[in-house]
């Protein structure tokens, strides 16, 4: 059957929407991406988005309003990658969307308990397209004591499996990610954790610096020279030596932090700023993986996927840092790096439909292995909704 | 079968929950009210509700957390009700939970564009139930161009339709609104909508001069004097004379109103100002029955359900304002008054599960008739999700 995944990051690179033919459930699970695009957010919803994520600039109807306008543009991304195949929509069987994560608690905090806020309506998504829609993954790890995150080393395990390999995913997002894999598919071995920034910092620095959204390939970091000083003051973040699980976000890494960065290195050369937290990010990710993933396990290959799989001078960072390791982008072995997370949603969105779990609390935390999701049907065909 | 009902109103009156057994569907729907309780709300998550619905004092961390705390509140209140009359919670078959409002902006403003949110988080109540639960009623509604409100004309036509009369429902909770069933059970001729405020103004005022939480059965209203001139000035309120499909709420009746209010008229008399604003309660509601309803239809009986059944005083300006209509409660003719809405959302619940729609576009102004609301699976079992 058909069904299409849509994400939007924390990085707020657009939106994320893939065209998936998938059967089958759990490790029988069959999935092929046939179309994926990422559609620009309008500017003017970005800075929304940004607002509605500041603890100092959101408000409800701002959040209100908000949830519904981006229910709207995931529903026209879902038409736009059906047109580009010339595929009629009411073909498809689901909808899996993530939403945007618009503030994410892993831990209570003051008088605020943990919690995690995904918004894009699904009532809206679902009436705009005529197909039910499997939204709001990550609430119920959260209840069941998990922290919402990493979801995707479910499809993963689903995926990247193997009987010979002990394989780490490395999705290099708005945050970085990693899955641990051991060799034999048993889905209670699995572990993986947020390792820090993902391309959340280097592209705030470059729209900063440099006016840029992100930098392409990582040809300005190539040019730049790193900062040993500010190297070794970036990496005394506490979140790189917290030991996992553990989950950050845009709360850790985002504008303020940039802010201070920025501020305290004023007078270093742009480019070599920009190295400087395009090797923080490497090597944050290596640091992880010395204390956190070596130690237990000898890793075969490790698999980079997200867009931070483009920036060449990140990889190269990252190999220097982790000499010992095979280093692939997940196109080298012939799956998208950017349909990456949008994938991962149809087969989390598959298991929902199945009523089966598809949590890995190892990864999360979570008490237990709960079903995900929950489900809007279509809202006036009956019979999508079986 | 067995299910809740959970239901906490603009009013924060506290959070109804109504265990009703309910077989069949549509029109041939049986429903029995087993037990029904309002919880209080702890004062801290009231204040926190409070400021969550204000623009100002609003923010994405307190809306997150907060969207958390009630899931727990509302299944806590689940759990309460089971134990009350001693049944398994493992015997629900459903749980239908309309959430809290936080805001509702039933038509585009500025870069706003006209959505609703409530929140509850349904995750939490079914993790910590065992028991799936539809929710999330009213977008659905709005995405199908509605205004998301009101819902309870749907569950009014199943109890309350009949072919011998034309029926008036009155909801008085924090706001008023009211259900025409024009005799002979035809959905499509049913229309409803918003009077204006319910209980809100009564409720604040009390508040604020005299230290309670309302007027029991409108005792100290029934001491005071109607100031003739403060009447007309609130009754030249635009919401009044604005024409149906209309909706309202806080952002209309609310803290802002009460303060402009009782600081224009800070000279009278604490017991007048009570006595004047039930009576432009009252009067607000025969204005538009005289306007909208009056002008379209002979009304046999009008039947007021909520809390405002409560205020004799309300009533009894009420049956002053339209002499000529038998005016009853709820509970006169067998039904409760208080349960109402939370019965309401078990009806609209189960229509969810039977892929049926359960808005009523006459009463909303959505384009078509709609399946309302998302089912969350129970997480851990199976079976309860059949």
């Amino acid at each position: 059957m058909f069904a299409v995944g849509l994400m939007s990051g924390t990085s707020l690179d657009g939106i994320d929407v893939a065209l998936v033919e998938i059967d089958g459930q759990g490790k029988n699970t069959k999935v092929n991406l046939i179309e994926f695009m990422t559609l620009s957010l309008p500017l003017d919803v970005k800075e929304e988005i940004k607002a509605a994520c500041s603890e100092e600039k959101s408000s409800v109807d701002l959040i209100c309003s908000l949830n519904f306008k981006l229910g709207y543009l995931f529903a026209n991304a879902t038409k736009k990658v059906c047109e580009k195949v010339g595929m009629d929509i009411e073909k498809l069987d689901f909808i899996a969307s993530h939403g945007q994560t618009i503030y994410h608690l892993p831990k209570n905090k003051g008088n605020l308990v943990s919690s995690t806020l995904q918004i894009g309506e699904p009532a809206v998504i679902a009436y705009e397209t005529g197909i039910r829609v499997i939204s709001n993954f990550r609430v119920m790890d959260m209840a069941s004591g998990g922290e919402g995150a990493p979801l995707v080393p479910y499809s993963e395990y689903v995926i990247y499996g193997s009987n010979e390999e002990n394989v780490a995913l490395q999705n290099i997002g708005g945050i970085g990610n990693v899955t641990v894999i051991p060799k034999g598919g048993d889905i209670d071995r699995i572990f993986a954790f947020d390792t820090g920034p993902g391309n959340m910092i280097i592209d705030e620095v470059c729209s900063r610096l440099f006016n840029l959204a992100y930098d392409a390939d990582g040809k300005i970091a190539a040019t730049g020279k790193i900062q040993t000083d500010m190297l070794e003051d970036l990496m005394s973040h506490p979140y790189i030596s917290s030991i996992p699980p553990k989950t950050t976000g845009r709360e850790d890494f985002g504008q303020q932090f940039v802010d201070k960065v920025l501020k305290k290195y004023s007078k270093r050369n742009s480019e070599d700023i920009l190295s400087t937290v395009t090797m923080f990010t490497a090597k944050s990710i290596a640091e992880n993986y010395k204390k956190f993933i070596l130690d237990k396990i000898k890793l075969n290959k490790v698999v980079i996927g997200g867009g931070g799989a483009h920036n060449k001078t990140l990889l190269a960072y990252l190999r220097e840092e982790l000499p010992n390791i095979t280093i692939v982008t997940q196109d080298d072995i012939g799956f998208s790096s950017d349909a990456k997370e949008a994938v991962a949603f149809v087969i989390l969105g598959n298991e929902t439909l199945h009523s089966s779990f598809s949590n890995v609390p190892s990864a999360t935390g979570a008490k237990e292995k709960v079903i995900l999701g929950n489900i809007t049907p279509s809202p006036i065909r009956r019979d999508k909704n079986e």
